[in-house]
Protein backbone atom coordinates (compact mmCIF):
# COMPACT_ATOMS: atom_id res chain seq x y z
CA UNK A 1 0.00 0.00 0.00
CA UNK A 2 2.62 2.44 0.18
CA UNK A 3 4.13 1.95 -3.25
CA UNK A 4 4.27 5.69 -4.01
CA UNK A 5 6.31 6.95 -0.55
CA UNK A 6 9.79 8.69 -1.62
CA UNK A 7 12.67 7.04 0.11
CA UNK A 8 13.09 9.54 2.56
CA UNK A 9 9.66 8.86 4.16
CA UNK A 10 9.75 5.12 4.51
CA UNK A 11 13.46 5.88 6.12
CA UNK A 12 11.96 8.41 8.35
CA UNK A 13 9.14 6.01 9.10
CA UNK A 14 11.50 3.60 10.06
CA UNK A 15 13.26 5.68 12.13
CA UNK A 16 10.87 7.61 14.04
CA UNK A 17 8.45 6.18 16.76
CA UNK A 18 5.43 5.39 14.69
CA UNK A 19 4.15 1.69 14.34
CA UNK A 20 6.22 0.03 11.01
CA UNK A 21 4.66 1.73 8.06
CA UNK A 22 3.39 -1.72 7.02
CA UNK A 23 1.39 -1.83 10.02
CA UNK A 24 -0.03 1.79 10.40
CA UNK A 25 -3.40 2.16 10.11
CA UNK A 26 -4.98 5.15 8.72
CA UNK A 27 -7.27 7.48 10.51
CA UNK A 28 -10.62 5.83 8.77
CA UNK A 29 -9.78 1.97 10.23
CA UNK A 30 -8.69 3.33 13.78
CA UNK A 31 -12.14 5.43 13.94
CA UNK A 32 -13.94 2.45 12.71
CA UNK A 33 -12.24 0.00 14.97
CA UNK A 34 -12.71 2.27 18.10
CA UNK A 35 -15.19 0.59 20.80
CA UNK A 36 -17.48 2.85 23.53
CA UNK A 37 -14.73 3.24 25.75
CA UNK A 38 -12.97 5.36 23.48
CA UNK A 39 -15.84 7.85 23.38
CA UNK A 40 -17.51 9.97 25.74
CA UNK A 41 -20.60 11.84 26.34
CA UNK A 42 -20.79 15.31 27.05
CA UNK A 43 -23.48 16.24 30.12
CA UNK A 44 -26.29 17.66 28.52
CA UNK A 45 -25.73 20.21 30.82
CA UNK A 46 -22.52 21.52 28.96
CA UNK A 47 -24.45 21.64 25.22
CA UNK A 48 -25.52 24.03 23.79
CA UNK A 49 -28.41 23.96 21.47
CA UNK A 50 -29.01 27.02 18.73
CA UNK A 51 -31.87 26.02 16.93
CA UNK A 52 -31.38 28.24 12.51
CA UNK A 53 -33.89 27.99 10.27
CA UNK A 54 -31.16 24.96 8.94
CA UNK A 55 -30.85 22.79 11.49
CA UNK A 56 -29.24 22.81 14.81
CA UNK A 57 -25.69 23.66 16.12
CA UNK A 58 -24.94 22.05 19.09
CA UNK A 59 -21.81 23.30 21.04
CA UNK A 60 -20.08 22.05 23.71
CA UNK A 61 -18.95 24.31 26.79
CA UNK A 62 -15.79 24.25 28.52
CA UNK A 63 -16.06 26.17 32.26
CA UNK A 64 -12.73 25.21 33.10
CA UNK A 65 -11.05 28.36 31.34
CA UNK A 66 -13.51 30.75 31.41
CA UNK A 67 -16.25 29.87 34.09
CA UNK A 68 -17.42 33.51 34.85
CA UNK A 69 -18.50 33.52 31.28
CA UNK A 70 -20.15 30.32 30.87
CA UNK A 71 -22.06 30.89 34.18
CA UNK A 72 -23.31 34.23 31.98
CA UNK A 73 -24.38 32.17 29.01
CA UNK A 74 -26.15 29.76 31.16
CA UNK A 75 -28.06 32.57 32.63
CA UNK A 76 -28.97 34.58 29.89
CA UNK A 77 -30.04 30.85 28.02
CA UNK A 78 -32.40 30.84 31.82
CA UNK A 79 -33.36 34.46 30.61
CA UNK A 80 -34.63 33.63 26.95
CA UNK A 81 -31.87 36.72 26.34
CA UNK A 82 -31.13 34.83 22.75
CA UNK A 83 -34.72 34.32 21.59
CA UNK A 84 -34.33 37.78 20.52
CA UNK A 85 -31.17 37.39 18.81
CA UNK A 86 -30.14 36.87 15.31
CA UNK A 87 -26.98 36.47 13.63
CA UNK A 88 -26.01 39.46 12.54
CA UNK A 89 -22.22 38.93 11.17
CA UNK A 90 -21.19 36.16 8.53
CA UNK A 91 -17.57 37.25 7.57
CA UNK A 92 -15.80 34.88 5.01
CA UNK A 93 -12.79 32.70 6.61
CA UNK A 94 -13.39 34.29 10.02
CA UNK A 95 -16.26 34.06 11.74
CA UNK A 96 -19.80 34.43 12.55
CA UNK A 97 -21.52 36.13 15.10
CA UNK A 98 -25.04 36.64 16.52
CA UNK A 99 -26.31 39.57 19.01
CA UNK A 100 -29.69 40.79 19.91
CA UNK A 101 -31.79 41.92 17.38
CA UNK A 102 -34.71 43.05 19.22
CA UNK A 103 -35.29 47.00 20.47
CA UNK A 104 -35.60 47.35 23.36
CA UNK A 105 -32.59 45.13 24.78
CA UNK A 106 -34.26 41.76 26.71
CA UNK A 107 -33.98 41.74 30.10
CA UNK A 108 -30.27 39.80 31.36
CA UNK A 109 -32.19 37.76 34.14
CA UNK A 110 -29.10 36.94 36.26
CA UNK A 111 -25.95 37.32 34.05
CA UNK A 112 -23.62 40.28 34.93
CA UNK A 113 -23.58 43.38 32.59
CA UNK A 114 -20.01 43.11 32.23
CA UNK A 115 -17.13 40.06 32.72
CA UNK A 116 -13.19 40.50 32.59
CA UNK A 117 -11.76 38.54 29.99
CA UNK A 118 -11.24 34.98 31.11
CA UNK A 119 -7.84 33.59 29.59
CA UNK A 120 -5.87 31.30 31.07
CA UNK A 121 -5.52 28.51 33.22
CA UNK A 122 -1.88 27.04 35.04
CA UNK A 123 -0.66 24.40 32.72
CA UNK A 124 -0.20 22.53 34.74
CA UNK A 125 -3.26 21.67 36.25
CA UNK A 126 -4.71 19.73 32.74
CA UNK A 127 -4.08 16.71 31.87
CA UNK A 128 -2.95 17.75 28.09
CA UNK A 129 -2.20 15.72 25.30
CA UNK A 130 0.40 17.10 23.25
CA UNK A 131 0.43 17.66 19.50
CA UNK A 132 3.07 19.78 18.32
CA UNK A 133 5.94 22.21 19.86
CA UNK A 134 6.17 23.19 15.79
CA UNK A 135 3.78 26.61 16.52
CA UNK A 136 3.96 29.78 14.87
CA UNK A 137 2.00 31.37 17.80
CA UNK A 138 3.11 29.95 21.40
CA UNK A 139 5.50 27.42 22.78
CA UNK A 140 3.38 24.27 22.17
CA UNK A 141 0.21 23.38 21.57
CA UNK A 142 -2.35 20.01 22.64
CA UNK A 143 -5.46 19.10 23.32
CA UNK A 144 -7.20 19.56 26.42
CA UNK A 145 -10.41 16.97 26.62
CA UNK A 146 -11.03 17.53 22.84
CA UNK A 147 -10.21 20.69 22.83
CA UNK A 148 -7.36 22.70 21.48
CA UNK A 149 -4.83 24.85 23.80
CA UNK A 150 -1.24 26.41 23.10
CA UNK A 151 1.17 26.95 26.72
CA UNK A 152 4.25 29.14 27.16
CA UNK A 153 5.79 27.94 30.27
CA UNK A 154 3.05 27.41 32.69
CA UNK A 155 0.56 29.18 31.45
CA UNK A 156 -2.06 27.50 28.62
CA UNK A 157 -5.22 28.63 27.06
CA UNK A 158 -7.49 28.10 24.03
CA UNK A 159 -7.09 28.47 20.55
CA UNK A 160 -9.38 29.54 17.99
CA UNK A 161 -9.48 26.84 15.33
CA UNK A 162 -12.39 26.10 13.52
CA UNK A 163 -15.97 25.74 15.46
CA UNK A 164 -14.57 27.58 18.51
CA UNK A 165 -17.03 29.34 20.35
CA UNK A 166 -15.68 32.90 21.70
CA UNK A 167 -17.38 35.82 23.19
CA UNK A 168 -17.56 39.12 20.99
CA UNK A 169 -16.64 42.63 22.68
CA UNK A 170 -15.56 45.69 21.56
CA UNK A 171 -12.60 48.10 22.56
CA UNK A 172 -12.51 48.77 25.50
CA UNK A 173 -15.03 46.37 26.43
CA UNK A 174 -14.88 42.78 27.44
CA UNK A 175 -17.93 41.68 26.61
CA UNK A 176 -20.75 39.99 28.88
CA UNK A 177 -21.64 36.68 26.89
CA UNK A 178 -24.85 38.50 24.69
CA UNK A 179 -22.96 38.54 21.29
CA UNK A 180 -21.07 35.27 20.70
CA UNK A 181 -18.87 34.44 17.60
CA UNK A 182 -17.90 31.01 15.53
CA UNK A 183 -14.56 30.68 13.70
CA UNK A 184 -16.01 29.90 10.17
CA UNK A 185 -12.52 29.75 8.22
CA UNK A 186 -8.98 29.25 8.69
CA UNK A 187 -7.60 29.66 13.04
CA UNK A 188 -7.57 33.58 13.37
CA UNK A 189 -4.45 32.94 15.80
CA UNK A 190 -4.31 36.64 16.38
CA UNK A 191 -7.54 36.62 18.45
CA UNK A 192 -6.05 33.91 20.67
CA UNK A 193 -5.77 35.89 24.73
CA UNK A 194 -7.52 38.38 23.21
CA UNK A 195 -11.52 37.18 23.09
CA UNK A 196 -12.60 34.33 25.50
CA UNK A 197 -13.19 31.29 23.87
CA UNK A 198 -16.19 29.14 25.51
CA UNK A 199 -16.77 26.26 23.86
CA UNK A 200 -16.86 24.52 20.18
CA UNK A 201 -19.30 22.99 17.86
CA UNK A 202 -19.59 19.18 17.95
CA UNK A 203 -22.97 18.97 15.16
CA UNK A 204 -24.36 21.38 12.66
CA UNK A 205 -21.27 23.47 12.28
CA UNK A 206 -22.16 23.96 8.21
CA UNK A 207 -25.33 25.61 8.98
CA UNK A 208 -23.26 28.08 10.50
CA UNK A 209 -20.51 28.34 7.57
CA UNK A 210 -22.81 28.73 4.73
CA UNK A 211 -24.71 31.19 5.51
CA UNK A 212 -24.49 33.87 3.07
CA UNK A 213 -21.65 36.48 3.70
CA UNK A 214 -22.37 39.91 5.36
CA UNK A 215 -21.62 42.93 2.57
CA UNK A 216 -20.62 45.37 5.27
CA UNK A 217 -17.77 46.39 7.09
CA UNK A 218 -16.47 43.10 8.82
CA UNK A 219 -19.16 40.72 7.19
CA UNK A 220 -22.17 42.56 8.96
CA UNK A 221 -25.00 42.29 7.51
CA UNK A 222 -26.44 45.82 6.27
CA UNK A 223 -30.21 45.65 6.81
CA UNK A 224 -32.30 43.36 9.43
CA UNK A 225 -33.47 41.33 6.19
CA UNK A 226 -30.05 39.64 5.42
CA UNK A 227 -30.15 38.46 9.58
CA UNK A 228 -31.14 35.07 9.94
CA UNK A 229 -32.92 34.67 13.55
CA UNK A 230 -32.08 32.19 16.30
CA UNK A 231 -35.03 29.93 16.61
CA UNK A 232 -33.98 28.83 20.54
CA UNK A 233 -30.94 28.66 22.30
CA UNK A 234 -31.49 25.97 25.14
CA UNK A 235 -28.64 23.99 27.92
CA UNK A 236 -29.52 20.28 26.91
CA UNK A 237 -30.25 19.93 30.55
CA UNK A 238 -33.17 21.89 30.29
CA UNK A 239 -34.58 20.63 27.16
CA UNK A 240 -37.15 17.96 27.27
CA UNK A 241 -35.38 14.56 27.14
CA UNK A 242 -36.74 13.76 23.77
CA UNK A 243 -35.48 16.55 22.41
CA UNK A 244 -31.77 16.06 23.54
CA UNK A 245 -28.87 14.46 20.90
CA UNK A 246 -27.08 11.93 22.84
CA UNK A 247 -23.48 13.23 21.07
CA UNK A 248 -20.60 11.13 21.27
CA UNK A 249 -16.74 12.81 21.15
CA UNK A 250 -13.93 11.09 20.41
CA UNK A 251 -11.87 11.22 24.04
CA UNK A 252 -8.03 12.48 23.42
CA UNK A 253 -6.71 10.93 26.29
CA UNK A 254 -5.61 7.14 25.81
CA UNK A 255 -3.70 5.16 23.48
CA UNK A 256 -6.16 4.61 20.87
CA UNK A 257 -5.87 8.50 19.99
CA UNK A 258 -2.20 8.54 20.65
CA UNK A 259 -2.56 6.43 17.46
CA UNK A 260 -5.17 8.62 15.52
CA UNK A 261 -2.67 11.52 16.40
CA UNK A 262 0.27 9.69 15.05
CA UNK A 263 -1.91 8.95 11.86
CA UNK A 264 -2.35 12.56 11.22
CA UNK A 265 0.42 13.45 11.15
CA UNK A 266 2.21 10.55 9.02
CA UNK A 267 -0.75 9.92 6.59
CA UNK A 268 -0.50 6.40 5.19
CA UNK A 269 -3.24 6.36 3.25
CA UNK A 270 -2.21 5.35 -0.51
CA UNK A 271 -3.05 8.96 -2.05
CA UNK A 272 -0.16 10.55 -0.29
CA UNK A 273 3.43 10.85 -1.49
CA UNK A 274 5.28 13.13 0.58
CA UNK A 275 3.37 12.62 4.26
CA UNK A 276 4.20 15.57 6.94
CA UNK A 277 5.12 13.32 9.52
CA UNK A 278 3.58 16.75 11.34
CA UNK A 279 0.65 18.37 12.05
CA UNK A 280 -0.93 22.14 12.91
CA UNK A 281 -3.01 22.63 16.11
CA UNK A 282 -6.14 23.35 13.93
CA UNK A 283 -5.73 19.89 11.86
CA UNK A 284 -6.84 17.82 14.18
CA UNK A 285 -10.59 18.51 14.37
CA UNK A 286 -11.72 15.97 17.63
CA UNK A 287 -13.91 13.50 15.88
CA UNK A 288 -17.92 13.86 17.18
CA UNK A 289 -21.13 12.21 16.67
CA UNK A 290 -24.48 11.65 17.16
CA UNK A 291 -25.46 8.31 18.43
CA UNK A 292 -29.11 6.71 18.76
CA UNK A 293 -29.60 6.53 23.02
CA UNK A 294 -28.97 2.78 23.88
CA UNK A 295 -32.36 0.86 24.75
CA UNK A 296 -33.07 0.93 28.22
CA UNK B 1 -4.82 54.46 21.93
CA UNK B 2 -2.76 51.57 24.03
CA UNK B 3 -4.17 52.00 27.20
CA UNK B 4 -5.28 48.35 26.79
CA UNK B 5 -1.91 46.86 26.12
CA UNK B 6 -0.10 44.75 28.74
CA UNK B 7 2.83 45.74 30.31
CA UNK B 8 4.97 42.44 29.04
CA UNK B 9 3.15 43.75 25.69
CA UNK B 10 4.51 47.34 25.52
CA UNK B 11 8.01 46.02 27.18
CA UNK B 12 7.93 43.58 24.03
CA UNK B 13 6.88 46.33 21.72
CA UNK B 14 9.70 48.47 22.80
CA UNK B 15 12.62 46.15 22.80
CA UNK B 16 11.38 44.54 19.29
CA UNK B 17 12.43 45.76 16.00
CA UNK B 18 9.18 47.07 15.33
CA UNK B 19 8.19 50.84 15.07
CA UNK B 20 7.44 52.32 18.55
CA UNK B 21 4.25 51.92 19.48
CA UNK B 22 3.32 54.82 19.46
CA UNK B 23 3.94 55.23 16.08
CA UNK B 24 2.74 51.60 15.06
CA UNK B 25 0.33 51.97 11.72
CA UNK B 26 -2.55 49.70 11.59
CA UNK B 27 -2.76 47.27 8.90
CA UNK B 28 -6.18 49.22 7.64
CA UNK B 29 -4.09 52.92 7.90
CA UNK B 30 -1.41 51.17 6.16
CA UNK B 31 -3.37 49.74 3.09
CA UNK B 32 -5.27 53.33 3.27
CA UNK B 33 -2.00 55.57 2.41
CA UNK B 34 -0.76 52.97 -0.35
CA UNK B 35 -0.12 54.18 -4.02
CA UNK B 36 -0.74 52.36 -7.53
CA UNK B 37 3.04 51.51 -6.91
CA UNK B 38 2.10 49.08 -4.14
CA UNK B 39 -0.51 47.31 -5.53
CA UNK B 40 0.40 44.69 -9.25
CA UNK B 41 -2.15 43.94 -11.66
CA UNK B 42 -1.74 40.41 -12.69
CA UNK B 43 -1.60 40.03 -16.55
CA UNK B 44 -5.04 38.64 -17.91
CA UNK B 45 -3.68 35.69 -19.57
CA UNK B 46 -3.24 34.43 -16.31
CA UNK B 47 -6.40 35.23 -14.89
CA UNK B 48 -8.72 32.48 -14.66
CA UNK B 49 -12.53 33.39 -14.32
CA UNK B 50 -15.11 31.12 -13.15
CA UNK B 51 -18.76 31.78 -13.60
CA UNK B 52 -21.06 30.80 -11.28
CA UNK B 53 -24.73 31.08 -11.11
CA UNK B 54 -23.79 33.09 -7.98
CA UNK B 55 -20.95 35.35 -9.47
CA UNK B 56 -18.08 35.14 -10.35
CA UNK B 57 -14.56 34.01 -9.13
CA UNK B 58 -11.40 34.92 -10.61
CA UNK B 59 -8.13 33.27 -9.66
CA UNK B 60 -4.73 34.02 -10.38
CA UNK B 61 -2.85 31.47 -11.97
CA UNK B 62 1.15 30.78 -10.96
CA UNK B 63 3.13 28.91 -13.14
CA UNK B 64 6.28 28.81 -11.63
CA UNK B 65 5.59 25.65 -9.76
CA UNK B 66 3.59 23.64 -12.11
CA UNK B 67 4.13 24.95 -15.55
CA UNK B 68 2.99 21.80 -17.19
CA UNK B 69 -0.37 22.04 -15.57
CA UNK B 70 -1.08 25.62 -16.28
CA UNK B 71 -0.43 25.00 -19.72
CA UNK B 72 -3.27 22.07 -19.56
CA UNK B 73 -5.73 24.17 -17.75
CA UNK B 74 -5.27 26.54 -20.74
CA UNK B 75 -5.39 23.88 -23.16
CA UNK B 76 -9.02 22.41 -21.14
CA UNK B 77 -10.11 26.26 -21.11
CA UNK B 78 -9.77 26.43 -24.96
CA UNK B 79 -11.24 23.28 -25.76
CA UNK B 80 -14.53 24.53 -23.75
CA UNK B 81 -13.86 21.03 -21.82
CA UNK B 82 -14.74 22.78 -18.55
CA UNK B 83 -17.99 24.49 -19.90
CA UNK B 84 -19.39 20.62 -19.63
CA UNK B 85 -18.17 20.94 -15.77
CA UNK B 86 -20.12 21.50 -12.30
CA UNK B 87 -19.04 21.75 -8.93
CA UNK B 88 -19.32 17.79 -7.63
CA UNK B 89 -17.89 18.34 -3.88
CA UNK B 90 -18.39 20.67 -0.73
CA UNK B 91 -16.60 19.61 2.04
CA UNK B 92 -16.75 21.57 5.08
CA UNK B 93 -13.97 23.52 6.14
CA UNK B 94 -12.00 21.58 3.56
CA UNK B 95 -12.09 22.10 -0.13
CA UNK B 96 -14.38 21.85 -3.39
CA UNK B 97 -14.16 20.43 -6.47
CA UNK B 98 -15.26 20.67 -9.80
CA UNK B 99 -15.11 18.14 -12.36
CA UNK B 100 -16.53 17.16 -16.10
CA UNK B 101 -20.48 16.65 -15.18
CA UNK B 102 -21.57 15.53 -18.66
CA UNK B 103 -21.16 11.90 -20.32
CA UNK B 104 -19.28 11.78 -22.37
CA UNK B 105 -16.11 13.19 -20.56
CA UNK B 106 -15.61 16.36 -23.12
CA UNK B 107 -12.38 16.04 -25.81
CA UNK B 108 -9.64 17.44 -24.08
CA UNK B 109 -8.44 19.31 -26.88
CA UNK B 110 -4.46 20.23 -26.19
CA UNK B 111 -3.84 19.39 -22.96
CA UNK B 112 -2.53 16.02 -22.07
CA UNK B 113 -3.80 13.47 -20.69
CA UNK B 114 -1.54 12.74 -17.31
CA UNK B 115 0.91 14.65 -15.71
CA UNK B 116 3.23 13.92 -13.04
CA UNK B 117 2.90 16.00 -9.92
CA UNK B 118 4.89 19.82 -9.88
CA UNK B 119 5.66 20.38 -6.77
CA UNK B 120 8.69 21.89 -6.00
CA UNK B 121 11.22 25.08 -7.33
CA UNK B 122 14.63 26.09 -5.96
CA UNK B 123 14.39 28.84 -3.17
CA UNK B 124 17.31 30.42 -4.48
CA UNK B 125 15.57 31.26 -7.72
CA UNK B 126 12.70 33.15 -5.75
CA UNK B 127 12.77 36.14 -4.37
CA UNK B 128 10.81 35.09 -1.05
CA UNK B 129 9.04 37.92 1.53
CA UNK B 130 9.72 35.62 4.93
CA UNK B 131 6.69 35.65 7.04
CA UNK B 132 7.89 32.90 10.11
CA UNK B 133 10.55 30.56 10.93
CA UNK B 134 7.98 29.22 12.94
CA UNK B 135 5.74 26.89 11.42
CA UNK B 136 4.52 23.39 12.41
CA UNK B 137 4.92 21.85 8.41
CA UNK B 138 8.36 23.11 7.14
CA UNK B 139 11.83 24.96 8.08
CA UNK B 140 10.27 28.30 7.28
CA UNK B 141 7.57 30.45 5.39
CA UNK B 142 6.99 32.82 3.12
CA UNK B 143 4.99 34.69 0.79
CA UNK B 144 6.49 34.96 -3.51
CA UNK B 145 4.96 37.21 -5.33
CA UNK B 146 1.40 37.17 -3.20
CA UNK B 147 1.30 33.21 -2.80
CA UNK B 148 2.18 31.18 0.09
CA UNK B 149 5.47 29.49 0.68
CA UNK B 150 6.99 27.13 2.64
CA UNK B 151 10.93 26.09 2.40
CA UNK B 152 13.39 23.26 3.74
CA UNK B 153 17.02 24.17 2.70
CA UNK B 154 17.00 24.85 -0.80
CA UNK B 155 13.09 23.58 -1.46
CA UNK B 156 10.26 25.54 -1.64
CA UNK B 157 6.79 24.60 -2.61
CA UNK B 158 3.29 26.19 -2.53
CA UNK B 159 1.18 25.77 0.91
CA UNK B 160 -2.21 24.74 1.08
CA UNK B 161 -3.55 28.24 2.57
CA UNK B 162 -7.57 29.40 1.95
CA UNK B 163 -8.31 29.78 -1.24
CA UNK B 164 -5.54 28.37 -2.96
CA UNK B 165 -6.49 26.36 -6.54
CA UNK B 166 -5.34 22.74 -6.80
CA UNK B 167 -5.11 19.81 -9.09
CA UNK B 168 -7.47 17.03 -7.96
CA UNK B 169 -6.14 13.35 -8.56
CA UNK B 170 -6.85 9.98 -7.32
CA UNK B 171 -4.13 7.58 -6.40
CA UNK B 172 -1.90 6.44 -8.17
CA UNK B 173 -3.28 8.75 -11.01
CA UNK B 174 -1.44 12.07 -10.43
CA UNK B 175 -4.17 14.01 -12.42
CA UNK B 176 -4.25 16.70 -15.28
CA UNK B 177 -6.57 19.39 -14.34
CA UNK B 178 -9.83 18.21 -15.65
CA UNK B 179 -10.88 18.15 -11.85
CA UNK B 180 -9.72 21.07 -9.74
CA UNK B 181 -10.12 22.10 -5.82
CA UNK B 182 -10.33 25.27 -3.82
CA UNK B 183 -9.47 25.15 -0.37
CA UNK B 184 -12.77 26.57 1.61
CA UNK B 185 -11.71 26.10 5.30
CA UNK B 186 -9.10 25.45 8.01
CA UNK B 187 -5.89 25.00 5.35
CA UNK B 188 -5.11 21.37 4.91
CA UNK B 189 -1.60 21.81 5.19
CA UNK B 190 -1.01 17.97 5.43
CA UNK B 191 -1.56 17.92 1.15
CA UNK B 192 1.34 20.34 0.60
CA UNK B 193 3.63 18.33 -1.42
CA UNK B 194 1.16 16.24 -2.43
CA UNK B 195 -1.25 17.98 -4.33
CA UNK B 196 0.32 20.48 -7.77
CA UNK B 197 -0.96 24.15 -6.54
CA UNK B 198 -1.71 26.21 -9.80
CA UNK B 199 -3.16 29.57 -8.18
CA UNK B 200 -5.24 31.49 -6.06
CA UNK B 201 -8.46 33.26 -5.44
CA UNK B 202 -8.44 36.96 -6.03
CA UNK B 203 -12.20 38.11 -6.01
CA UNK B 204 -15.29 36.35 -5.19
CA UNK B 205 -14.22 33.29 -2.88
CA UNK B 206 -17.45 33.67 -0.99
CA UNK B 207 -19.36 32.06 -4.30
CA UNK B 208 -17.45 29.12 -3.42
CA UNK B 209 -17.21 29.04 0.57
CA UNK B 210 -21.02 29.08 0.98
CA UNK B 211 -22.05 26.57 -1.50
CA UNK B 212 -23.93 23.78 0.87
CA UNK B 213 -22.16 21.17 1.95
CA UNK B 214 -22.47 18.06 0.30
CA UNK B 215 -23.90 14.54 1.85
CA UNK B 216 -22.00 12.13 0.47
CA UNK B 217 -18.71 10.93 2.01
CA UNK B 218 -15.85 13.56 1.65
CA UNK B 219 -18.64 16.11 0.51
CA UNK B 220 -19.60 14.51 -2.73
CA UNK B 221 -23.21 15.63 -3.50
CA UNK B 222 -25.08 13.04 -3.55
CA UNK B 223 -27.11 13.53 -7.07
CA UNK B 224 -26.81 15.71 -10.13
CA UNK B 225 -29.45 18.29 -8.82
CA UNK B 226 -27.30 19.32 -6.35
CA UNK B 227 -24.24 20.58 -8.16
CA UNK B 228 -23.44 23.53 -9.20
CA UNK B 229 -22.45 24.10 -13.26
CA UNK B 230 -19.90 26.04 -13.86
CA UNK B 231 -21.87 28.52 -17.02
CA UNK B 232 -18.22 29.86 -18.27
CA UNK B 233 -14.64 29.06 -17.25
CA UNK B 234 -12.16 31.77 -19.23
CA UNK B 235 -8.43 33.02 -18.96
CA UNK B 236 -9.01 36.92 -19.40
CA UNK B 237 -6.92 37.49 -22.02
CA UNK B 238 -9.26 35.66 -24.48
CA UNK B 239 -12.11 37.37 -23.18
CA UNK B 240 -13.65 41.06 -24.64
CA UNK B 241 -11.72 43.70 -22.74
CA UNK B 242 -15.41 44.75 -21.70
CA UNK B 243 -15.62 41.60 -19.85
CA UNK B 244 -12.58 41.70 -18.09
CA UNK B 245 -12.19 42.72 -14.43
CA UNK B 246 -8.85 45.12 -14.01
CA UNK B 247 -7.82 43.48 -10.67
CA UNK B 248 -4.63 44.45 -8.00
CA UNK B 249 -3.03 42.58 -5.67
CA UNK B 250 -0.93 44.07 -2.75
CA UNK B 251 2.78 43.61 -3.72
CA UNK B 252 4.73 41.60 -1.43
CA UNK B 253 7.85 43.15 -1.83
CA UNK B 254 8.69 46.66 -0.78
CA UNK B 255 8.79 48.95 2.90
CA UNK B 256 5.20 48.99 3.18
CA UNK B 257 4.31 45.35 2.47
CA UNK B 258 6.85 44.85 5.26
CA UNK B 259 5.33 47.46 7.39
CA UNK B 260 1.51 45.78 6.67
CA UNK B 261 3.62 42.43 7.71
CA UNK B 262 4.69 43.57 11.02
CA UNK B 263 1.74 45.01 11.72
CA UNK B 264 -0.42 41.73 11.02
CA UNK B 265 2.14 40.39 13.43
CA UNK B 266 1.97 42.65 16.21
CA UNK B 267 -2.01 43.78 16.07
CA UNK B 268 -2.07 47.59 17.45
CA UNK B 269 -5.62 48.62 17.07
CA UNK B 270 -6.88 49.26 21.07
CA UNK B 271 -9.10 45.92 20.48
CA UNK B 272 -5.76 43.73 21.47
CA UNK B 273 -4.83 43.30 24.21
CA UNK B 274 -2.42 40.76 23.85
CA UNK B 275 -0.86 40.71 20.33
CA UNK B 276 0.32 37.90 19.21
CA UNK B 277 4.04 39.15 17.73
CA UNK B 278 3.91 36.35 15.31
CA UNK B 279 1.88 35.15 12.34
CA UNK B 280 0.97 31.93 10.38
CA UNK B 281 1.38 31.75 6.58
CA UNK B 282 -1.96 31.42 6.05
CA UNK B 283 -2.87 34.38 8.76
CA UNK B 284 -1.33 36.88 5.75
CA UNK B 285 -4.30 36.47 3.22
CA UNK B 286 -2.79 39.02 0.61
CA UNK B 287 -5.36 41.90 0.01
CA UNK B 288 -6.61 42.06 -3.93
CA UNK B 289 -9.22 44.40 -4.79
CA UNK B 290 -11.02 45.29 -8.21
CA UNK B 291 -10.20 48.52 -9.79
CA UNK B 292 -12.06 50.66 -12.30
CA UNK B 293 -9.73 50.84 -15.53
CA UNK B 294 -8.14 53.68 -15.63
CA UNK B 295 -9.28 56.64 -17.95
CA UNK B 296 -7.63 56.21 -21.67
Amino acid sequence: MNTLLSLPALVLGLLCCLPALADARTTSEILESSGPEHWRRPAQENLLYIKLPSGTVVFELEAGFAPAHVDNIRALVAAGYYDRSAIVRSQDNYVVQWANGGDPEPALGQARPALALELFRPRDELALTAVSDRDAYADSVALFNGFPVATDGNVAWLVHCYGMLGVARGAPDTGNATSLYVVNGHAPRHLDRNGTLVGRALIGMTHLSTLPRGTGPLGFYETPEETTALLGVRIGSAMAPADRLTIEVLRTDGELFAEYLAARKHRSEDWFVHPTDAVGICNVPVPARVVAPPAD
